[in-house]
């Protein structure tokens, strides 16, 4: 990357005074901006960072990285049932950018800012003196006291898991080590697929009104189901099983486990799903799926809670009665 | 620095969560964290981005690069007139850390939330793949629609400065020119006040009250009296008259000057001040001084805002009646 420059005050008027559109964000000319949560909400906050070659590839689309930037925060918020307003924005730029690039990055912006329904609100753009990094403060909101947490599944809760696992985890493989492709014998519509779900995450904002009509815990997939769901089963003080058959995957990772069977580890405990994981009791099950439907968010019920044996933990089991420890019961043993 | 390097989760559990004593906070269990503003309020948000050996020198103390990158945010938030709420912490620690730095860091944090009132909300914690780098977004309240901006200075209006500029412009420099000291005959004195507040500064929350009730414009000097000033006149649509020998200036400061008066350029139009500029209407003055008695903040009358002559700027005179051009007019040319 090479070429014109602009300096800090021209780049904000530039590339980011147009995505501010909020009043509260003072058209980005001044030291803040100011947010008030809709009559009877509170604010939900999140805070992700992302940096170049460690949540994302230097060389992925400009688009993708900006999409990606706000999609694993938009997902935090959907999994506390929070309607998203808007973020801040902290971008720390290597030395080799250009404005091309940045326009590039800022339409990625505009076009998530369009399909989620926020704003840029404020933020500050430095030079990193290394890699790209990106930190991102979203802002959403939700009824006062109202917003789910991982500390709600009770014994019997079904638990449910929104779209396809382990697509994600499948992709960044695929990134590293393009061969297995060929080994895996995934065709060009597989690949495409494993690659982009890690590329373009899909946050479950859609289905955050039925998380919070409904689930008594919640929250989203980054780390991989495994080790997620043994948080929610501490915060929640239960045992959480899981029916392994259950878990959805996509045709792709099918394929990839009906040749491969022992990539189903890397499915299950692998990262950046970015879909939900959601507890919910047995009388709302049925406003719960209706309601996803209804959002057009696929959710798939793959367990349920239950009381602790022991500390509490993730269990995996088969139709056949086997069941063998997937995580938690004090090693927090990931799959 | 080397040893021992506990994992996320734990990392969390030891150093951060006794740092999120606000119940929104969730103890930083979760995926994000509550927030509602007091009765009648609206939030204030800002957000700055530090990196190592570029706002701070990486051999700093670890609990002064903690409190800066607090304070240049609380310093956003006191020029808005805004009463500190909370932060959002991102951390991107480098591949050398270990956990007896991390303490001296969260000490720090620790010892300015007590200072400003602040607790820690949420945030997240990554490898940075090179230097530390650290984004704080900082949260704070004003009653709706109060926030002071930067546009409404009028002609008339007193300009007023808090504390004295320039000096962590000369301590930077001595920073980096040791020898500087020597040369301008600074006494241990001296040297030590100027590299104290290029390290520490020293946000001007207690003023924030004042800033509220009779500022019509306000902002923090980051960047430099010289060059922050014209982005107020823009925003304000009129010319700051400065009168130059009435800036305030340390001891250490005029030492500087005595023998070198060159260094002028440095006091006005250096960054890291983080001071306060205000506009004043003539009939608050009195309270407002007053007031900025009363919370034990020194403040300084240095000039005026007047009707613009062609395009806005910051204009130096001098009480003979010389003067010229020290920002803006089209140029925004820095001192």
């Amino acid at each position: 990357m090479a070429g014109e420059r602009p300096h800090e005050f021209a780049l904000i008027k530039r590339f980011f005074a147009p995505l501010a559109s909020d009043p509260g964000a003072l058209g980005l000319t001044d030291d803040a901006a100011t947010l008030a949560p809709s009559a009877g909400c509170e604010l939900v906050l999140t805070k992700d960072l992302l940096a170049a070659d460690i949540h994302f590839f230097s060389h992925d689309p400009a688009e993708a990285i900006a999409a990606k930037a706000l999609r694993v925060n938009l997902s935090d918020l959907a999994a506390k049932g929070a309607r998203p307003r808007g973020y801040l924005l902290g971008l720390a730029l290597p030395a080799a950018w250009d404005a091309e690039w940045l326009e590039r990055f800022c339409a990625g912006l505009a076009h998530d800012q369009d399909t989620y329904g926020i704003t840029l609100l404020g933020g500050d753009t430095i030079a990193s003196g290394g890699k790209l990094l990106l930190s991102v403060t979203a802002i959403g909101e939700v009824p006062a006291g109202r917003a789910v947490r991982r500390t709600g599944a009770a014994p019997g809760d079904s638990l449910y898991v929104t779209g396809t696992l382990g697509d994600a985890a499948l992709g960044v493989r695929l990134r590293y080590e393009p061969d297995l492709a060929r080994s895996l014998a995934l065709s060009p519509d597989d690949q495409a697929h494993l690659l982009d779900r890690y590329l373009l995450p899909q946050p479950r904002t859609a289905l955050a009104a039925a998380v919070l009509a409904h689930a008594s815990a919640a929250m989203d997939l980054s780390d991989g189901l495994t080790g997620d769901a043994a948080h929610m089963a501490a915060a929640s003080g239960v045992d959480l099983a899981v029916e392994v058959t259950a878990v959805p995957l996509s045709q792709a990772a099918r394929q990839v486990l009906a040749r491969s069977p022992e990539w189903l580890a890397t499915c299950l405990g692998g990262g950046d799903d970015y879909e939900l994981l959601l507890a919910v009791p047995e009388d709302r099950r049925d406003a719960f799926e209706r309601d996803a439907a209804a959002a057009g968010v696929p959710v798939t019920r793959i367990g349920a809670a239950r009381p602790p044996v022991g500390a509490t933990g993730v269990l995996g089991y088969f139709r056949d009665g086997a069941s063998f420890t997937l995580a938690g019961k004090g090693g927090f043993r990931h799959f």
